[in-house]
């Protein structure tokens, strides 16, 4: 196996980490909260053979830049989109493939919207997307979505980041509640506490809710500016146990994505990528195989 | 002024702690989350010269029984007006008015409906009730009941008591973001982590949610079983600033009483009692005035 090394690069005034390895078609990983690159090496490991792979931390997130450690709602998908043509740019990366989750998902649109002739195909495991609409307030629903308020609370870091416990024991819940495996993060729990205790991590993943914030109300109020269908090969693949973000709800999907791949995935929650590597691994390097050439 | 004497009687197997002072018609003031029978203090000054004011903590809050304190879906709206009707019972009181405030409120409207010939008359400080049906889930309101879902998770409890100031930083937040004046807490404050700190009172609190849950989750869906209107006279007193429970949704009030008062207080949010206890003394006085004799 090739070694993952990491680096930074200066992009947009902010640096910009990255992990990287492999050799072959070039593939961006995009993480989504509560992670950072480091959830994507279970899936590195298995491709490296095949794939030259990236996985950045977002601003705000891992070894990030955070320019604005204090709540904000000025770190939207759009400035993520940004660093990440930036960082492909400096790379000289011409041509990508996006393998995208949970927040990565929403800069996964928004670069197949603004730069498709840049993009090889976009992979998304489960996939927050406009069609969701007003699904996400079921009342039902609501015990699953609480934490999208809570982290737009000014005192939301200050009572997770108490003492590294209670961050642990804020993080161990979603890992575990959101995944059908509750061990799936075990052998990385004290890396992730880590991570997020350290530096503004925890409110650099918050400024996500509050910067999202508008947009997620419009697409529940069904107010959400119409989007232009993405045309870049697509393929979803969906958690069947996932509770967050629920499989019945990619019905739309072929509303948004002109040439989509739907594949539900069972047994498995919100991360297929850790839940069940050997399979997510698979479907990645099975979708861009047919892409290439 | 007349001294606020506290007692302990055991109720249901449990005891019950309670607040008294004054002389007159009987009062009950019922407290809501996240509060105890010390939210009353400064009506109960006020009015102490002419009621014979009750505050109990109800169960599993201040220094009332915890038999579990334990993550619990057991003691919802029925087991708190039984452990009042016991109270009451025990203490040779056969007909009362109550006041009531959030939690409190729900309790009060199980006894108008149970026990109407044991009650002068009904009182409530803002007032959830099925009335207010989908409105608890409209998008833009997301951000005020997150807490209601939180709660009933298990982590809930140790991540708020992590340490007294996390207790602190959590209680701050809703006692001044539900209050037009942000210190109408601030002299009760340590009183308030004294109380939330001590035993299992954080998941005594907390088991309301758990225990409401289902009830609550019916009115949002409108399948809430029909309930027969409330015929006690009733008077609601309602903070127009009350971000949580909204004032415009007491137009259906006349739905669920048929002898009703309404009265928007301007300037207030959702505890009148602490925020302007003037006023709200007033308007508790004035209202059971008219049911004497």
């Amino acid at each position: 196996m090739q070694k993952i090394v990491t680096d930074t690069l200066q992009i947009n005034g902010v640096p910009i980490h990255y992990a990287r390895c492999g050799t072959g078609q070039p593939l961006v990983l995009l993480h989504g909260w509560p992670e950072f690159w480091l959830t994507w090496q279970p899936v590195m490991e298995r491709l490296t053979d095949r794939f030259d792979l990236i996985a950045p931390d977002l601003r705000g997130f891992g070894k990030s830049g955070l320019p604005d450690p204090a709540p904000s709602d000025k770190v939207g998908p759009d400035v993520h989109a940004a660093d990440l043509v930036g960082l492909l740019d400096a790379l000289g990366i011409a041509k990508v493939g996006i393998v995208s989750h949970d927040v990565g998902a929403y800069i996964a649109q928004i670069l197949g919207r603004s730069d498709p002739a840049r993009l090889t195909g976009l992979f998304f495991f489960d996939c927050p997307y406009p069609g969701v609409g007003n699904r996400w307030t079921q009342p039902e629903h609501l015990k699953e979505i609480w934490y999208q308020s809570f982290h737009q609370q000014p005192m939301a870091a200050s009572l997770v980041g108490a003492s590294r416990e209670s961050c642990s024991t804020y993080f161990v819940h979603f890992l575990r509640h959101w995944s059908v495996r509750p061990d799936a993060f075990d052998d990385v729990l004290e890396a992730w506490v880590d991570n997020f205790m350290s530096r503004g991590n925890l409110q650099g993943g918050f400024n996500w809710y509050l910067s999202n914030n508008a947009a997620r109300i419009a697409i529940m109020e069904g107010k959400a500016p119409p989007v232009t269908p993405i045309t870049v090969p697509t393929k979803v693949c969906w958690g069947m146990e996932d509770r967050v973000i629920k499989v019945e709800w990619g019905d739309r999907l072929s509303e948004y994505f002109t040439d989509l791949g739907f594949a539900p995935m069972p047994g498995v929650g919100h991360f297929p990528h850790r839940e069940a590597p050997d399979r997510a691994a698979d479907e990645i390097a099975n979708f861009f195989k047919t892409l290439i050439g």
